[in-house]
């Protein structure tokens, strides 16, 4: 069916729907609005652009007959809040990040970023074309909820240290802002987790309330002016080598908007996948460099401390697939495909690395 | 102006344009028909599939108000006439890959890949967010034309050959099909440069016409049987280290286009970007497996040869950049984000992935 008939077919049915925020109004115009909630400040131009961007996209190409309106976090819900409110249907979709939910269940990590996982590219791969997008829709069913990718960081860092890392012993007692599922294979190696929002984390690490912070990479860092608190800037990302975002969008709604409506999100989103991992490759390295000139020292983990947290990360993947079935199914899949994909990486681009850096012999 | 305004009135108008394929038709309906002219058989449906994807990609998001006609090579115009016919306003838009036209100018080659140069991710963020869009544009401009992202091969491979390469001695004489940029060096290196189209390949390897064929990726390479006429697969892609396609419209045309559907037609190139990216580098690993499991021996050049290959790659770089202006532009700008980017790329991915491999010590 046409948008066009589907619109004037469905103008009957408007008086019911008048909330100006509701998750789907069918308005006076014949228009659809449909809320976003997001994770992200809006002063955080890479994250809360990013959900501009694909509302911007949605609205252009339907000519304005979806009108989307993005709330930064703490507008209308909590940035932790956004999948339940989703998937309550309070508001049509949410730009997050899957392992904010891993108290809910820790499949969602698998999603946004794994320790010793997926890099960037290797995610969109895995999601998009590798199998992950139906173990993801598997478990977004369960909330009533559509996802598609929208957002990388690609790789991260290590974090910023004020001490340096020389053995595992170094770990034990720092206190450290850690999220996600890197936090807790740091717990395991003896540090002392806090967690803080965003805002917190310069403060906290100027006075010394905790000895070390993990955020992004060098272009937000920088934002946060981290490399005025910390001296050590630690590679590579262990935990998140490649975090990727999600566009969520309650189910109900989504398939009761018109088929050209339903195909033309997911390809924002696609955009917006691509847009954001762009933005941070281009902008990391002239950032790095600032950070590099303002005094921050790079340095790199030992193997030795890689070693003992890829061993907590194994641990903890296995309990968490012994004890929960769809994790269990997810993992084994993902496995599955982290090797083949790494097979190829590892003699294409990873070879190509090498030699650009001197280190093919 | 919103769509429907525009389209109504302009419909007075509509009685000039009546061809079917014509490269923008007001028609009765009050649709736009674009004509898409592509590079690509319609049987490589990573790359055909991809030009096929946009098109249907414009269609939903405007509702059908876009109609776009994608042809194969060959159906309407050679795929290596694409560049020029959509130029001319022949066709209104084409899918094709910068590097074919070097013989017009040598600086498309950055826009598509360049020897040594940047990986699929970094030429993203080069064209998108680090400058190399507005260079790009100043070179489509002088052909009235706009380009956006639209494809993306990812690292490719160096390549099928019948004899081992120990040294730069092995490269002379040798029979190679070997397009672009990284012919002109191989022809350098003393290599006999032989271009066939795809579907000749195997045969031509086959029966010892010539030695070697680079070609795409396992993916792609399976589908011609190169594996079937050729022992050795090299590695890793000096001449390619992430093939970039670009969407091209006439300048007239688009800028006539209503602006809702001027926006849209750049965020379905971007998910085609994304989309193809995937595609390949998820595939790429099975395929790759399977070849190996038919007895092909993956090799790594020797540093030596690929010392020899960046030599030649730079002496032809500086020769066009003394004898073009706009080459030399380019080249200055890319040199500056090339090294930024990698600057970044090398403490965070590629540190990531020597601790995958067991190469960080």
């Amino acid at each position: 069916m046409k948008r066009r008939q589907f619109l004037a077919g469905a103008a009957g049915a408007a008086a019911a729907a008048s909330t100006v925020f509701s998750p789907m109004t069918i308005a006076r115009n014949k228009k659809f609005k449909l809320g976003m909630v997001t994770s992200w400040p809006s002063s955080i131009d890479t994250l809360y652009g990013t959900a501009e961007f694909i509302g911007r996209s949605i609205e252009y190409a339907t000519d304005g007959d979806v009108e989307v309106e993005v709330f930064a976090a703490g507008e209308q819900v909590g940035g932790l809040e956004v999948y339940d409110t989703v998937s309550s249907g309070a508001f049509a979709m949410g730009h997050t990040a899957s392992y904010y939910y891993i108290g809910q269940d820790p499949t969602h990590a698998f999603f946004t970023a794994m320790p010793f996982g997926l890099t960037g590219q290797q995610q969109n791969a895995w999601i998009e074309e590798g199998g992950g997008g139906d173990l993801w829709n598997e478990l977004n069913g369960r909330s009533n909820l559509v996802a598609f990718l929208a957002g990388n960081t690609g790789g991260q860092t290590g974090g910023w240290f004020n001490k340096e890392i020389n053995s595992p012993d170094d770990l034990k007692g720092l206190k450290m802002r850690f999220p996600g599922v890197g936090g807790q294979v740091m717990a395991r190696a003896g540090v002392n987790i806090q967690n803080l929002p965003g805002g917190q984390v310069y403060f906290a690490l100027e006075r010394g309330v905790i000895d070390a912070a993990d955020w992004v990479s060098p272009y937000d860092d920088e934002i946060l002016k981290l490399h005025e608190a910390a001296k050590y800037y630690y590679m590579p990302s262990w935990a998140e080598p490649g975090a990727t975002l999600g566009l969520y969008v309650n189910n109900d709604i989504f398939k009761d908007l018109p088929k050209d409506i339903r195909e033309t999100i997911p390809v924002a989103a696609r955009a917006a996948n691509e847009r954001m991992f762009a933005q941070y490759t281009a902008r990391n390295g002239p950032a790095l460099k600032r950070l590099v000139n303002s005094g921050a020292e790079v340095r790199t983990f030992p193997s030795e401390v890689l070693d003992l947290l890829k061993q907590y990360t194994d641990e903890i993947q296995q309990e968490h697939a012994d004890s929960n079935k769809l994790y269990a199914k997810v993992y084994e899949q993902w496995q599955g495909f982290r090797d083949d994909v790494r097979a190829w990486t590892d003699v294409s681009e990873y070879n190509y690395l090498r030699y650009i850096n001197g280190d093919l012999s």
